[in-house]
Parts: structure tokens; C-alpha cells; sequence
């Protein structure tokens, strides 16, 4: 088991610091976990029996059986005296949501110090403090501790995210929910004293539940270690990282917001090059490049081919990749002839390939069977279906993948196809059906040519350490298995 | 009147190639008309006495009164017979749905310029042809021929949207409607036979429902008489251009799809520059900048406070700006010594100034009076106000305003303040109060940081020009006349 798992996947749990106060972080703390947690739950508290249903006890020792984690929101100052309880009950690990430590100062710096020499006496492990803690939808643990009505959150998925802000973390949880954006395992850890990023990384990467592993970081303290795992990790499954405090004035909002020394960002920048990490530059991103690595196989080469139902966003399209330093190579004449023979007289059989307004399902299912399998060495292609013209049949999704499918079998070559789907309520909802079929789709071409680019950046990355052909076999099983 | 003012508010519209059959572009675009126009609608088709409730006449010199605009929905070939006939029938405009001119090769260009002709010996004006026309929530004007079901249809509001492209224009108005942003005029001009870019922005400049120009541009052939134009309009309104073509693959495709010569994007840009327009690269973002310029008043520098609730937003707040070339200075000691005076103990009274998760409303409140009659000069202000954590009232953003408001008045000065609100459906209605209140609100700090670029670019154009003052008194106009 690795050694932080019990976190996120814990039998018994006890909130000490429980509170009969709506409002107040130790009730909303509990009843979000109450709610959510398939686990036994206890609380602490001297003078209720039961807090929510919730079994009370005067002491930690009292449960009446072992418990994996102690969450803890009690004042600062009384927090060593419950890690001491916690230690000879014998807990595998503490969260710590309360402040007052590390970050008001010397005092506090002393006080975090006292707390994780009490954590390494009993070999705990300790989560925090001043953090939001663990959401993990699968198996109910949940520490953030915002009411239901405030904050929503997200239904089981295949995205890690790990914020080292934690009201950014509940802010992100929240808004993903929102766009049903599904977390397999959530975790900001504030302060650092003990369980960091390295930890977090070396479990997530073999988490089952887990397909790509996003990161909001502010400031990486232990540097070699993190990049020597980070390198590691990224073999098996895309890390994608969100690094603030990257110009001057942002590293010293850093600095005085998690005492984070953010250090120059051109060395970040060339470290995550070096251990294959993607790069985001805002929280849209994050989530756009996690779901584009998490769904597609990454691509061999940076030659797309654009195909578009509408010409401007053809255009757009090829802008953006271009802008991206990908090609949109110009097709061989043979391929042109292809095309020629099955499009409307007035499409466009170049690239990007344009079947018009005027276009039924067959000039979409025709055109990505000739790009997959033509001369061109194709390495990706956007598609850009345009649901809301009238030669578009709602069965288009179906048949589009049906036939990427067939071509993917018999030729043996798979490639990223990452979609754009402009539009209202009914182009979302078939663009909503064709990622429930395996295809992401977003809403312009710009933020589809980003996520194509990380496929491209992390597919040179994979070959470099060899590990390019371990993830299209990966992408083989799951695509085979997939209800497409 | 403007020369082209009739096309978007006629009394009197007729239809010529009106179709029985559902699914035909001369019945959905009847129908659409039918469903939202104000005017008096006939239709022309010989065998019929009506469809849909309009009444039918085999010839336009049959209608019983003046016809304003004509729209053709009727084969190529037929098209200037039609002109011809409208001509005779004193029409003032027509807009020409049919395809079949210049995009399809030199029969076309032919017929395309013997269109003209026509249009020029009758002193009429022409929209398209090869496009989708006009769009007027208002007026009810509508030539657009998707079918209700597969596309909205925005509100009235005060966003003016002219597209080169008429499958881009049409998602980019079906996104509109599901996303609530309003559009004063629309219009897709096709292969720009006539009216254009330049008789559009003469006319959405003195146009009072619109208070900002967005515009979707693959190619410009007169140049020099839409540069002079531009910078002229601009004076009055922003403009904010999506071009795209932008790149060499991208000007090759645009060639492709509406025959334009897209020309250097430097050449391009340094045009827009001087021609104070402001470049947006995505549809996101052509109207993120178009909500920030028509509700805030432009800045006067560069100068940006960060008022934010969330540290990590803070620094990537931070960030964003110091990317796009903006400040977020230090503050001066009596304003830092001011804001200690009123925030938390372990908030942070620098700039960003992070009034931290722990804060109530008086918190924000407080400090945007110290950061607006502060002696830092700032120009522009960025809050984050994080609605979800529990000290935030549904009351902040009336408070907040109140106090904005009160300042305003009292000092005399006037900055922008953008907003940003990340997080789910709770966050989005109080997101979504604050902009019906003036104040647009964005899902991250990097897409607000773009729009503040924005403003600042084009307070400094409009001091250049000598409209900075203008501009102030008009959002003070608007300002005070508001529901906030």
C-alpha cells in the first residue's frame, strides 16, 4: 500500500474539534462527511453523545476500535496535545485543517515544528495543517468543510487534482462540478509540514482511478526530489501543472500568501520540460489539457488536419495550431483526389478539409477515413462538426466514431482527434454526447489547438524515455472497452 | 438616416423564394422571420396565396405598399431578375441569401457583378450575396435560416457583432443565447458585393443601441477607406476585432474559404493600433473584451490593484497582469497602514491586498475605499470576491457597489473594476448580480486581466485621439443612471 493511500481510501475516521454549531468549520466540516463517507465515522467531543448522528467520544482512545485518520479543527494551540492522543491510539494519519502555524510566523513556525516531531515520534502521516484536506467522491472522505448550498461537489472521475490553495482547490472543485467535470482524488495540503506533492505524486501515479494528474503549485521546496518523481511519474500518466508566481510581482503575491520562494520562472519552465510535465496558464486550460490527455492517445508528430464543417473556424483553427508551432501541412494530391471524389463539388479538399455548410454525416465519415488512412503522415486531427446545420443527423457522432474506429482497427495507427463544437444548448448537447463517446470536444478552435499541442509535447516526451508505445496500448484497451 | 440603417429596422419586408417544405432554407428563414419580425412579411411564390400565414404575391410589383428590403432565396441564375424586378418596385435593399456568385470561380464573379449592376442602376443597396444576413432582436429583423431547434437566438443588448462568416456568426449567436449575452444588430455580409465592413461601422457608430462594435474579419479589400473609418468610429465606441488569417497556413486557408488576401498580420496589426481597435484572439475573448469595454469606463494607465479574497487567485492574478505588460505596484505606507487599520490581522495589506478567506463584507468594502482614494494612482481594480466562504453575505454586491459608487461620486475619478468569479452555480448567481449591478465578472483571473489590458489600451488611444474625457462622462452618464 502506498504510503499515503489510507488518506483517501480510509475504513474509520474521527473529527475531533466537532462542533453543534451550523456555520462553524467543525459542524459543516462533519456533516459533509457524514453525508458523503461509506466509512465509520466518530466524533469528538466531551459533551455531546452524538453530534448529526454522529457517535461522540470524550477521547480519541475511547473508540471503541482503530481509526486510519484524525481530522483535526481545533484551535492551534491545542492541536500537539490531539496529535499526542492520535499517536497512542495508534492513527495511521492526521489532517489538520486548522491555522496558526507556519504561516503567521515564528510562533506558529514552532508550534508546526513541536507538531510533526509528535507525528514522526508515532509514525504518522500528516495532511496540512492551515489545508481544505482530501475530497474523494469513490469513497465519501471529505474534509472541505463549505456547506452544500455554498459549494458543489464533483461526481467521481478520472482527473487527480492537488492545489497547494486550498480556497482555490474548493473554488475549482466547485466549478467543475458545475460543468460535471468528474475528480477521482482531490487534495491541497497547505502547509506542506509533511505529505507534499512528492507523496502526492508517487500515489496518484498508481491509482487506478486516476488517468492524468493536475497540479496548482505556488512554490516547490524540495526541488530535486519532486522533479526526479515528477519525471518518473510522467512516464505512466500525464502530469499537467498550473505554476503561479511566475513573473516578479506574482512571485512576491506568492511569497506573502504560502511564504512560497517561487524562484525564476525559466527554470521552472526548463525543469518541466525535462520531466515531461504540460504546462497550464489558467484553471480552463488545466481542465481542457486534462481531459484532452486523459481521453486521447498522445500524438507522434505535430502534422494536423483540421476538418471543418465551417470555413472561418477552419481558418481559426489553423491560426491557432499554426500560432502553436504545429503544422497544417498541405495534403498530397492523392489524398486531394479522395476527397475530391466524395465531397460536395464546392468543398475544400485541402486542409483544412471544408465540406461546407451543405454537408451530410457521410462527408464527415468519408473525409476522416481518408485523412487516417492517406500518405500524409496525419498525426492529429480537429474536427469541427457543426451539429446545427441541416445535413447534420443527430446519428453523426455515432457514425463519425463507428468508422475512427473501424480505420483505427484495421490500420493499426491511432491518432488524437480533439473536437470543437461552437454553439448553444443543442450543439452542447451532441457535443456532450461525443465526449461521453471518448471524444473531447471544446467550444473554439483556440482551446482545441492547445490541447493538441499538449498531446504533441507530451507524445515527443514519451518517446524519448520510450514509454510512447505503453500508452497507445493503454489507449487501445480502454478505447476498445469504451461503449463507442 | 445612414445609408444602410433601413436593413436592420425596415417596416416592410418581403421574401422571395418562400418554400411549403420544412427543412428548405425559404421555409425555416419565413418562418424565422415570421416568428420574430415586427414589419408587415409577404412572401413571393406564385402557387400559393399564403405559407405560414403570409400572404403570397407571384410578383414583388404586386405588394400593395412600398417594400423596404427584399430578401432572395433563389437560385443563383434567378437572382437578378429578381433584382431587376425589385429595382422596378423602388425596393430599398436586398440581401441575397443564394450561393453560386463569386466563391464558386469566374461564372459566378460574372453573374456576382452583373448583380451589382442592377443594384447600382436602381440606386439600391445590397447585403451579400452568399451569406446569412441580419439579425435585430429589437426590430424582429431576422434572414438567419437555422430552425429555432437547433439554434438560439440572443436577447436585445448592447453588443453589435459583424461576420465575414455566416456558419461562425450563426454559433457565435447560438452561444450568445445560451450564454444570456444580448446583441443590438448582426449581420454577416457574405461576399460583401456591396455593403461591407466600412457601411457597417459608419452605422453601428451612431447607432444608440449599440455600445460596443465586435467584428469577425478574414480578409479587408478596401483597406485604406476601412482603416480611416475605423479610426474615426472608434473615437465613439470600441471596436474589437477576432482576425483571423493571421498565420501563414491560416491565410492560405481564409483565401480558400472566402477568396481573401489576408495580407501580412503585422501589417495588420499595426493598423489596429493605430486605428485604436482592439484585437481579441478567440470568440471567448471577442466577448469578454466586448462586455469590459461597454460597461467600464477606460483606464488611464496601467496601474491595476488586486483586491481578492483567495491568496492563490491573487497571484495568478498577479501574474496575468504582469503578462500583459500591466502593474500591480506596491502601495504606498499610508495605504498599506490604512488597510491594516480595517482588515483581519493575517490578511495582506500589500497589493495584491488579500483580504483572505476569513473576511466578511465590510472587509471589501473597507478596502475599496482605501484603494480608490488612495495616493497609488491606481488605474484599474481586479476583485475576486470568492462568495462562497462563509463570512460573505448575499448582501456584498450591493454594499460593495454602494460604496464604489458613493467614492465615485465623491472624488470625481473614475477607474474600471472587473470582477471575477470562480466557482459553481452558487458563485454564478451572485456572479451574474454583480453584472446586472455594471460590474462584468469573468471565471478567471487571466480572462479579467485580458479585459483590463483592454481598457487600459484603449484609454490610452483615446487620450491620443482627446476622447478620454468623453468616454468618462458617458459612463458617468450611464453609471448613475444605473440600477446599482
Amino acid at each position: 500500500m502506498n504510503q499515503v493511500e489510507f488518506f483517501f481510501t480510509p475504513k474509520v475516521v474521527a473529527v475531533v474539534g466537532a462542533s453543534r454549531k451550523p456555520g462553524k468549520v467543525g459542524y459543516e466540516l462533519l456533516k459533509n462527511l457524514k453525508e458523503l463517507f461509506k466509512g465509520n465515522l466518530y466524533a469528538i467531543n466531551p459533551e455531546a453523545r452524538e453530534i448529526l448522528g454522529v457517535p461522540c467520544y470524550s477521547t480519541l482512545l475511547d473508540i471503541p476500535e482503530e481509526v486510519d485518520v484524525v481530522v483535526i479543527s481545533v484551535p492551534a494551540e491545542r492541536v500537539s496535545e490531539v496529535a499526542e492522543e492520535a499517536g497512542r491510539k495508534g492513527v495511521k494519519g492526521l489532517i489538520v485543517i486548522s491555522g496558526g502555524f507556519k504561516e503567521t510566523g515564528p510562533e506558529g513556525a514552532e508550534r508546526e515544528k513541536k507538531l510533526v516531531e509528535i507525528v514522526k515520534k508515532y509514525g504518522m502521516r500528516l495532511i496540512g495543517p492551515n489545508c481544505v484536506g482530501v475530497y474523494v467522491p469513490k469513497t465519501g472522505m471529505n474534509t472541505l468543510f463549505l456547506s452544500k448550498e455554498r459549494q458543489g461537489y464533483p461526481a467521481h472521475g478520472f482527473i487527480a487534482f492537488a492545489s497547494q490553495s486550498g480556497a482555490f482547490g474548493s473554488a475549482v472543485l466547485d466549478w467543475a462540478a458545475m460543468k460535471g467535470i468528474g475528480i477521482s482524488k482531490f487534495v491541497s495540503y497547505g502547509n506542506k509540514a509533511d505529505v507534499d506533492e512528492v507523496d502526492v505524486l508517487l500515489y496518484l501515479r498508481d491509482d487506478e482511478d486516476t488517468r492524468v494528474i493536475t497540479l496548482y503549485v505556488e512554490g516547490i521546496e524540495k526541488g530535486r526530489e519532486f522533479f526526479k518523481v515528477l519525471r518518473e511519474v510522467t512516464k505512466y500518466k500525464p502530469v499537467i501543472v498550473l505554476k503561479s508566481g511566475r513573473t516578479e510581482a506574482g512571485a512576491r503575491a506568492a511569497s506573502s500568501h504560502t511564504g512560497s520562494l517561487a524562484g525564476s520562472d525559466a527554470i521552472y519552465d526548463s525543469i518541466f520540460k525535462q520531466s515531461g510535465a504540460v504546462r497550464a496558464y489558467s484553471m480552463e486550460e488545466l481542465f481542457d489539457l486534462a481531459i484532452g490527455l486523459a481521453t486521447q492517445p498522445p500524438a507522434a508528430g505535430g502534422r494536423v488536419a483540421v476538418l471543418t464543417v465551417g470555413g472561418g473556424s477552419g481558418v481559426m483553427a489553423t491560426d491557432a495550431l499554426s500560432e502553436l508551432g504545429l503544422s497544417v501541412p498541405r495534403l498530397s494530391e492523392s489524398t486531394v483526389g479522395r476527397l475530391r471524389k466524395v465531397l460536395l463539388p464546392f468543398a475544400s479538399p485541402y486542409n483544412p478539409v471544408d465540406v461546407t455548410g451543405s454537408a451530410v454525416d457521410e462527408h464527415l465519415v468519408e473525409a476522416i477515413e481518408i485523412l487516417l488512412t492517406s500518405d500524409d503522415k496525419i498525426d492529429a486531427v480537429m474536427w469541427l462538426p457543426y451539429y446545427m446545420v441541416p445535413g447534420i443527423t443527430p446519428e453523426l457522432n455515432r457514425k463519425f466514431l463507428d468508422r475512427v474506429r473501424k480505420v483505427f482497427r484495421e490500420t493499426g495507427r491511432v491518432v488524437p482527434i480533439v473536437g470543437v463544437a461552437t454553439g448553444g444548448s443543442y450543439t452542447a448537447t451532441y457535443a456532450k454526447e461525443a465526449e461521453s463517446m471518448g471524444i473531447p470536444m471544446y467550444i473554439s478552435p483556440e482551446r482545441a489547438a492547445r490541447v493538441i499541442k499538449a498531446l504533441v509535447d507530451y507524445g515527443r516526451w514519451l518517446v524519448k524515455v520510450g514509454f510512447f508505445k505503453y500508452h497507445i496500448e493503454k489507449f487501445c484497451r480502454i478505447f476498445s472497452s469504451h461503449s463507442m
